[in-house]
Order: C-alpha cells, then structure tokens, then sequence
C-alpha cells in the first residue's frame, strides 16, 4: 500500500509543480471552508479518539495535544488561509546573470518533491503540513499519530475536496489510512518515491527518523536554547526578556533553558529575576554563584546544562563575559536559538556574529523562534540541521532550483 | 588518527568563519605563487604516482587523468586564482525584513561547517576543492586517490604555505596523508567532525558514499543529458549544437548521450547531423525511423535510453513532438542537463518549465554543464541531488545561513 502510495505521490508532482498559485490558493480556501464547516463532525471524530486514548491511559499532555476544540478549529481554518495569503514561491526567479558569450542564466526556484511527514498527536499538523507542502508544489504523504486517526481523516477530507474544487491531483495530499507501524519503516526507505522526509515530534521519534532513514532528513532536534544578560543589559529589559523567554510556554523548543549572566551585574540584576521565576513556580538550579544570590537555587550539574527541559525549569551560571558567554552556548546548546541583551551595539554585533546557532538575537525572546513569528505564514518545524533548511521550515525552504540557460546557439570551446 | 584530524577541523571552523575575506585571499594567491614556483618538484612526486601506477597496470584513462605536466600545473595556479578572485560569501545578507512588532530580522549566509572530500585520481582536485571549501569558511578534509598520493602531498604543502602566510588556521586545509583505505569509512561515519560529504569520482565511489555514509552527501550520480532538435529547430544550429554536446569532450558529465529529434524534421535535419557524429568517430544507436535514416545506426534497446556512456556513443530517438520529448527526458534521464534547439519561444520556455533537471538550456551546449562556465569561478562537483546544492556546487553552495534578530525588548505575547 504504501509503495502505490509513493508512485502516486510521484506522479502527482509534475502536474502539481505547474499549478497555478491561483489554484493552490484556491484549494486551501476551500479546504478553510470545508473544515469551519465540519467543525461538528471532527469535533465528533475528536472525541473518538479522545476516549481511546483515555482508554490507552496516555499522558494528560499527550491528550492535550490530541484534543480540538471550536478554538482550535477555528485556529486551523485560518492556518490554512494564512498560507494561502503567501506568495506562490515557485517559478520566483532567485538570481539572473549573462555569461560573457551571450548566454543568459536564470536560478529559478521550483518545488522540493514528494515530502514525507512523519508526526505525532496533534490533528492541527496535518492541516498546516499540507498546506505548505501544497503551496510549494510539492505532494505530501502524511503518517499522523495513530492516536489523532480519526481526527486526521476528518481534516483530510476537507483538504481532498480542497484540491478538488481546485482542479489539483487528488495524489497532492495523501494520508496513510491505517495505523500500521510499519508504514513508517516503508515511509523511510523508498528513496525512489520521496525526496525528504520530515519528522515532527518528540525526540525519540526524531532520533528513529534519523538513524534509520535513507532518505534525507530535515530533523529538528532539541533547543537548548540560551538567554545570556551582559554586562551593559538594561536591567527591566533583561527581566521582561527572560521571564518571556522562559515562561511564556515552557514546552515550546524556543524556551530558554539555561541562563547565563555576566558576573559584573549578577548582583544587580539576578536578585530580582530569580525571584520572579522562583514565584512564578520556575525551578532554580545554578552554578555557586548563583545559589549564592538566591536561596532557592539548588546545584546545577554538569548534566543541566546540555539539558532540554521543556519544563518550568532553568539552568543558571554567572559567566566572566562575552567570551565565555559564547564558549559556553557554543559548546553546551543544540545550535537552535539564543538571545543576547545588552545596550552595547558592539557586543551584541560579535554575539550575533560568533553563536553558531539557527537563530540570534539582540534583545528579543527566544521565543519568537517560529515560522509564524518571522512572517513565514506557518512552519513545518524548524531544523537544527545546517544543510538545505536550517531555522524555521516554512514555504521557500520547501523549494529547490533549477537553472534556465538560453542562448543562440552558444557551443563550448 | 582521522577522529583526530576531525576534532582538529571541527576546532578550525569557528576562527575559520570569521576569516577576512583578504586573509582567504591571501591564502589563496600565495598557494598560488607556490604552485608554479614548486612545478618541477612537483612533477617529480607526480613521476613518482605516474611510475607506481604504471606498474599497477592502471588504465590509460586513469593514467591520463592522473598526469601532471607544466600546462596543467598553470591550470592548477590559475584555479587558485580565480576562486581569490571571487567575491567573499561569508557575512552577505540574503534577505531583510522588519516585523510588525519592529524585530529586524536578516538572513545572512555562514559557513556551512567541515566538509569532506573524496575523490580520485585527479591532483587538480586537492587544488580546487580546497580553495572553494577556504573561500566559504569551511575546514575540509581531503582524502584523494591513493594513486596520486605523491603529487597530492606535493600540492598540499603549497597550500598550508598559503594559510600559514596568511595566518591562518593550518587545520583548514588537512590531507589524509596514507593510503590507508579504511579513512573513507572512518570520514562517511564522523558525523561529529563533518558536516557534508562531497565524493567525486566513478559511479562506483559515488554509490559506496551515499550507501554507507552518516554524513549529508553532496553527490553527483550520472549525467544522461539529451539534446532535443524541435521542429522549429535552425538546421545549421541543430548540427552545431549537437556536435559539440556530444563530441568536444565524451567523459564529462555535460556530454550529450541521447539525441531526441522531432519526427517532422528527421528526414531534413537529421541525416547531416548523422553524418557528421559518425565521421567524427561516434557509434550511433537508434530507433527504426534513425537506423532508415542513415545506415551506421544500429539497433538500440531500451538500456541504452538509461545508458551515461561517457564514450563517443550516442542513442538517437525520433519522437512525436514536445510532449514526448519532455516525458522521454524526465522518464529515462538523470535530472543532470538537458538542451532544446528551437526557433519557438514558446516550446522553448515550456520545455524549460517541464524538464525536471538541475540545468535546462535552451539553443545552448550541453557541454556547459560546469561551474566555470556558469561564472562560478570553478566547482567542487555538480549536484545531482534535489537538496542544498543543485547543479554545479561552487562556493555559495559550500554555505547555509543564519537569521540575525535584532530588537528593542520585545517579547512574544
């Protein structure tokens, strides 16, 4: 099943990479439409696997990532309608140049391929997935959680008879019906039929992707990700930032995980941050320094800090300025997102310049890593990787290139 | 002994990426300036590879590739030179934008990490690829041929000359310095130390690397490109074009190995351009309607559609119009470079748009194939591959990117 699956995905692509952006835009109207319209029968699909999966005894957040509500529906419809509002990315001429003989060469961006997305729980991914694939022309074959199935099916149907009002193969978007685990194995190894493989979800399913897929990969790891206070930081400014950067949502890969401070201004500016973390029900572990401004710090490990919590909790170490501060997000982080706040332009310019990280920033919460918040419309994960797309994984890192060399009969000498 | 030169790479990347564009310059102009003034010992390390390989029984082919002489030094000089002379790509901003929330938010190309190289017989290569990996910023590892041992240490040494004048990091350049074959299976597995793998070489190299690499692959299968003489093709610019696509050079990859012909020009454009292939020495095979056209046409079989010859043999198809042709290339090609000959726009830009390969030129030479002819300055090979790099991989596709966030103490609601 799932080869016929590839070979119409395969199929699928050279009619889906001349669409017009008319027709894809269509389709994801429409399928908005459709899915406002079925609010009650996915909600009613929902529940179903809600209660199997009360039954299965999952995690409370497991099922609160399965479970939809109006909200939800609401949030995915207009998911679906914001990427239709992005300009079609294909056939968007890069770079364009003439050779010293006349001829003219044109980098004209094309789509990807047949993408595979390989996720976990939440309904809303099959929406956004196949939207973005779609708009960058590329068909997708999507393996949901087995545990969101029924959910899944639902919000399928109404992106089917998106592409269908649109005109568009119906092979665009294809969702594998059962609940087979070996699908993902076949996902993995038919190189013939799928071009990249992206897998959304937690790191052990992140981790089999890689290792056992012979087909590329854009995996999006873990974040540890860094909010580092200078010395010339603004003191309201780094409270604002880091209480943003971890708080807000301590679930999300962009939450900062571990704090690093100048020494300089550890007394002047730790006091009162640990102090709101700690009262906003944050746990404090540091290095001594750390434990020594606040009481309820406890010890950090060597462990803590290459540690992705994704929790209300956060590592803290007093560093001796900028150099060790970009030593230790070099060494210790997963290259994803980490944040300077300083007032000083130059330190923050050398910060920008030597973390070897996805995403840098002077003055703003790591929590603004995400498609969304760069403009991209939407993303389907971002990628620690540093090959094709690295960062945010949105429309334009779905496509690839082509050359276009026209000529008047130029041979080589 | 490779972990260790790994871990030495890996260290090298940081102050690599942060090398002045004058300082890789440098490097690259005094390399340069060695070259030539260390020819004659060169040549004879080179006599001592040409010595061993003779008696290895090497083919002549091998042989030819692997020969050095005074002219060729100077190619190798020049290439030096003429990646000096490209623009330096580490620190270029790619795109710009503001949020609404005023985040200024800038894509900026980097480095793309250590990249290992394995090749074959060919000393040149050591020149090339180490001078495009030094001009992106990128530690590499170079692991020749184990025939051309002798002239690539020789080569070597000019380079560290160059990085050592310059100041900087001698790790940047590193050659595998034995014969010791296990080296290629120790640099396909170092996912911690290298970050792309670039083979370049036979088929059978190039498939071993993609089959047992860890690593992200660069790699360039086969090129099966085709001409395809439309029925508004110029018959005087039909013939030019397919002779120098098939026959100014046979082994490299831009060669011509099918001749698609539109069937209501074979019998006027076709028996001149027959005649002049066979004359020049070239074998043709073909369908019934090319061997009634001309005599010397044998029969060819459907392998032959599937056949890189990278010999004076060329497959000749008579086809029924546009469509065909385009389904023909896109069936039985390898997405490499593929030419139309047309006097009509608008089957030109339909078969640019339709042919799913990395180059589609249009009244231009297949034998254009190459990053030096697409201003490139020279090539570290030419991707057959769908992601990161497509098509000639030249210095720009030796980086990724980064987003530099600059704000003013924004948070994310």
């Amino acid at each position: 099943m799932m080869r016929a699956m590839g070979a119409r995905a395969r199929q699928a692509a050279g009619p889906l990479s001349r669409a017009t952006a008319k027709a894809k835009k269509r389709a994801l109207e429409v399928s908005a439409s459709r899915v406002l319209a079925e609010a009650s029968s996915i909600l009613r699909a929902n529940a179903l696997d809600l209660a199997e999966a009360r039954g299965d005894k999952l995690s409370p957040a497991m099922i609160d990532r399965l479970m939809l509500d109006q909200k939800r529906i609401e949030s995915i419809a207009k998911g679906l309608r914001d990427v239709a509002a992005l300009p079609d990315p294909v056939g968007e001429v890069m770079s364009e140049w003439t050779r010293p003989n006349g001829m003219r060469i044109a980098r004209v961006r094309v789509p990807l391929g047949v993408v595979g997305v390989i996720y976990e729980s939440r309904p809303n991914v099959t929406a956004d997935a196949a939207a973005l694939c779609l708009m960058a022309g590329n068909p997708v074959i999507l393996r949901g959680g087995s545990e969101s199935l029924h959910s899944n099916r639902t919000l399928y149907d109404c992106l089917v008879e998106g592409l269908r009002d649109a005109g568009l193969p119906e092979a665009a978007i294809q969702l594998v019906p059962t609940r087979d685990r070996a699908a993902v194995g076949e996902i993995l190894t038919m190189v013939e039929f799928i071009d990249v493989v992206v897998p959304r979800g937690g790191r052990s399913l992140v981790e089999r992707v890689q290792r056992e897929s012979r087909v590329p990969v854009f995996a999006h790891l873990e974040g540890i990700c860094h909010t580092y206070i200078h010395a010339a930081a603004d003191k309201d400014m780094a409270r604002k930032v880091t209480m943003n950067a971890k708080m807000r949502r301590t679930g999300v890969c962009g939450a900062t995980e571990t704090l690093l401070c100048d020494r300089v201004v550890a007394e002047t500016h730790l006091p009162q941050i640990l102090d709101d973390l700690a009262r906003a029900g944050c746990e404090l572990r540091g290095d001594t320094t750390a434990q020594s401004i606040d009481k309820r710090v406890v010890p950090a490990s060597e462990q803590d800090w290459r540690t992705e919590y994704l929790d209300a909790i956060l590592s803290v170490r007093v560093v001796d300025g900028l150099d060790q501060a970009i030593e230790h997000i070099n060494t210790y982080g997963s290259h994803h997102t980490d944040c300077i706040v300083t007032a000083d332009a130059r330190a923050a310019e050398r910060f920008l310049a030597e973390v070897d990280s996805a995403i840098v920033l002077h003055n703003a919460s790591t929590q603004f890593a995400d498609g969304g918040e760069f403009g991209f419309g939407a993303e389907i994960g971002i990628s620690t990787g540093r090959l094709h797309a690295r960062g945010p994984v949105g429309v334009e890192q779905l496509t690839t290139y082509k050359y276009l060399v026209r000529g008047t009969g130029q041979v080589r000498p």
